[in-house]
C-alpha cells in the first residue's frame, strides 16, 4: 500500500502545540482572508436562493461559480475558458487526485520536477505512476533534460508547478515555457500546470494554460479565499473534460454552500481586492525571508525564489533532527527529504512564508540559524 | 474507461425543468432541513472560531466533530465508537470511493444486493472490481444464496444497505443479519455497510456495525442536515482506518467550514430534533405511496418497502420511453434498469419520496398510472 503521512502534515502537527515561527504552513496569511465579506456572502446567498444552497450538488459544478470563475480566470490569468471546460473540484489537491485517477496506470510515466511538492504526487504514486524527476534550476524545470529524459522513458504526463514553484520559489523561464509547449505537441505529453500562486504575484510569467489551449490547468481559490473552503477548479476540454466530470460524480465531494459563497465572494470583485493586497503583501513577505536568509544563513538558499511562498535551503544537518530542536525555541518547518524524486536530501528545509506574520519572519530565520550553529 | 452517467442525474437533469411530481430525487424534504438553525450556526462558529472555520482542514477530520459524531451514533444507532475510529469525508460518496480504492482492485470480489444502488457502486467498478450480484427479497439480502456464491467466488468484499435499502425499500431481516455476521467471519468477507436511512425510521432494524465491530460502516448527516453540506463519515479501525486516514489526505476535500457547522447542528440538538421529525413524517409518505400504488397501480410493487425513501416497481413498459412521455405530465423518477447488477430489466423503476411533497404523492402515482394505461 503506497500510503505515507506527508511531511507537512507531520510538521504541522508539531506546530499546533503553539509555536511563534511558523514556517511550515502553506496555508495564506490570515490578515488578507475575507472574513467579514465570507460573512456578508453567507447573508446573501442564504437569503437569495434559500435552500438551493444546501441542496445536492450537480454535476461539473454550480453553472454560476463556473461562469464566475472562467471571468476570474480571464481577468487575473490571462486564460480564455468556456464555461463548460472549468469543473469545479472540491480544492486543487482533489482535482489532481481526480486527474491522476483519469490519467495515471500502474507504470505510467510522469514527469515532474525534482524536487516536487511532497502532497501533489501522493496520489500520482498511489495510481503506480512512474515519477521522473527533471532537475530544476533558478529558470524552473530544465527542458533540455526533460526532452533527453523523454526520450528515454517515452511519452506521459508532466506534472509541473511553472509559476512559484512548491517547494522551491522559482518560476519557468519565457523560452523554456515555449519549448515545453513545442517538445509537448512533439512527444506527446500531457502538461498539467498546477498553479495555486500565480494569481499571488504581480511579476508572475504568463500561465501555460494560456499560451497552449492543450494544458490541463488546475487552479485554486484557497490561497485567496481561504483553504477552507475547498473549492478548486479543472479547466480542459473533449475527452478529459467529460471523464472528470463523471468521475468527480463518483465522490461529488465539493459542497453546494461553498460553491455559492465562492461563487458570491467572486462576483461582488471580492477575490479581486484580495489578490490586490497579495501582491503587495506576499513579496513583501518574501524578500523579508531571503534578506534574512542572506544575513543570518548565507549560501543555505539553493534556489533564488522568485515568487509564491517559498525557499528551499540547505540545512547542513538532518532536518528532522533540527526540527526536534528548533521546536523548543518556537521555529517549525518542513523537512525536504520528502520532496525529492530520487536521492532524497536530509539536510534541506522548505521555509513557507504563507501564514508568518511578516514582522516574525527575520526573528523566525535569526532563531532558527541560531539553532543550526548550536548543533 | 468504466465511466457512465448514473440514470439519477440523467432524470434529475430533466427534472431541473421544472416537473411537479419529482419522485426521482434521493435528496430529503426540504421542510425537514434546520435551515434557519443553519444560520445560527453560521454565526455561532463564526465568533467562536474564528478564522479557523475557514483552515486547512487536518487529517481525520475535525475532532469535535468525530467526538459529537461518536455521541450521536451511539444515541441514534446504537453505535459504539472511539472518536478516533470515526473518520470525516466529504459525504459517504465520497466515503465510499475512499473505501474502494482502498479495498478493491481489478477482480477484486465484490458481493451486493442485485438491484444495489447504481451511484455507489460506480466507484467500485472504476477500481475494476468484480460484482457479484445477491438475490434480494422482502426480508433483504438473500445470505443462504450469498454463502452459495462465496464458495463459488471466494472471498471479497460484502456492500450492503441493511436497512431501508436503495432502491427496493426493504430490511435486512434480524435472523439474516446474525447469519451474514457468521458467515462473514467464516469466509473472510469484509462488510461495507452503507447506512443513510436508519436513522429516519424508527422501526429500522439494529445497524451491523452495532452487533459486529468487524463491519466498516459509512454514515452521513446529508438526509438530516442537508446534502450539500457534504459531510458524511466512516467508523472502522485497525490498519483500514489508518489507511483511510492518509488516503484521506490525498484530496482532504471535506470542507472545514461545513465540519465546524454540522459540529455546532450536533452539539445544539438541532440533528435530534430532525430525526424525531423526519421519524414522523417520512414513514407517512413511504405509506401514502405505497397506498397509491396499491390503488392506482395494483401488482406494481416488486418488493415491500418497510422504511426509506424508495419503493421499486415494475412499470410494465421500458422505463426511459415512459419517463419522456411521464415527464409531458409533470412526473420524473429514475428508470431500473442500471441498478442491476446481471440482466437490465429495463421495465422498472424507482420511485422516491424523499423531497416530493406529501400531499401530491397520491395524484404524481395517478398521473404516472395514467400514462402508463395510455401506452
Amino acid at each position: 500500500m503506497k500510503l505515507y503521512w506527508s511531511p507537512v502534515e507531520l510538521a504541522s502537527r508539531l506546530a499546533r502545540r503553539g509555536v511563534k515561527y511558523n514556517f511550515a504552513s502553506g496555508a495564506p496569511d490570515p490578515d488578507l482572508l475575507p472574513f467579514d465579506e465570507l460573512r456578508k456572502s453567507f447573508e446573501r446567498v442564504y437569503e437569495e436562493y434559500g435552500k438551493a444552497i444546501i441542496a445536492y450538488p450537480g454535476a461539473g459544478g454550480l453553472r454560476e461559480l463556473r461562469v464566475e470563475l472562467s471571468r476570474y480566470v480571464n481577468r487575473v490569468l490571462g486564460i480564455n475558458a468556456n464555461w463548460r471546460d472549468v469543473i469545479v473540484t472540491a480544492g486543487a489537491q482533489h482535482a489532481i487526485k481526480l486527474l491522476s485517477q483519469l490519467l495515471m496506470r500502474r507504470r505510467t510515466v510522469v514527469y515532474v520536477e525534482d524536487p516536487t511538492f511532497v502532497e501533489t504526487v501522493a496520489p500520482m504514486k498511489f495510481q503506480g505512476a512512474k515519477l521522473i524527476g527533471v532537475p530544476i534550476d533558478n529558470e524552473g524545470m530544465n527542458i533540455h533534460e526533460l526532452e533527453r529524459l523523454v526520450k528515454i522513458h517515452g511519452p506521459g504526463i508532466v506534472y509541473t508547478v511553472p509559476n512559484c514553484h512548491n517547494p522551491t520559489g522559482v518560476s519557468l523561464s519565457r523560452d523554456r515555457r515555449k519549448h515545453l509547449i513545442e517538445i509537448a505537441r512533439e512527444h506527446e505529453l500531457t502538461i498539467i500546470e498546477d498553479d495555486p500562486y500565480t494569481s499571488l504575484h504581480s511579476n508572475a510569467e504568463p500561465t501555460l494554460k494560456s499560451m497552449s489551449d492543450d494544458v490541463v490547468y488546475v487552479g485554486t481559490l484557497s490561497k485567496v479565499l481561504g483553504p477552507g473552503l475547498r473549492i478548486g477548479f479543472v479547466i480542459t476540454n473533449g475527452a478529459l473534460r467529460n471523464n472528470l466530470e463523471k468521475l468527480e460524480q463518483h465522490d461529488f465531494a465539493a459542497s453546494t454552500l461553498n460553491q455559492y459563497l465562492v461563487y458570491d465572494l467572486l462576483r461582488r470583485g471580492v477575490a479581486d481586492d484580495v489578490v490586490r493586497r497579495a501582491r503587495e503583501l506576499y513579496p513583501r513577505k518574501l524578500r523579508e525571508l531571503i534578506e534574512a536568509l542572506d544575513e543570518y544563513l548565507p549560501n543555505a538558499l539553493i534556489y533564488r525564489p522568485i515568487c509564491g511562498f517559498y525557499a528551499f535551503i540547505n540545512t547542513g544537518v538532518n532536518a528532522w533532527e533540527l526540527l526536534r530542536r528548533s521546536i523548543r525555541q518556537g521555529v517549525v518547518f518542513v523537512p525536504g527529504g520528502k520532496f525529492f524524486i530520487s536521492g532524497a536530501k536530509e539536510n534541506t528545509a522548505r521555509l513557507s512564508i504563507g501564514s508568518i506574520r511578516i514582522d516574525l519572519i527575520r526573528e523566525g530565520v535569526k532563531t532558527l540559524s541560531s539553532v543550526i550553529m548550536a548543533t
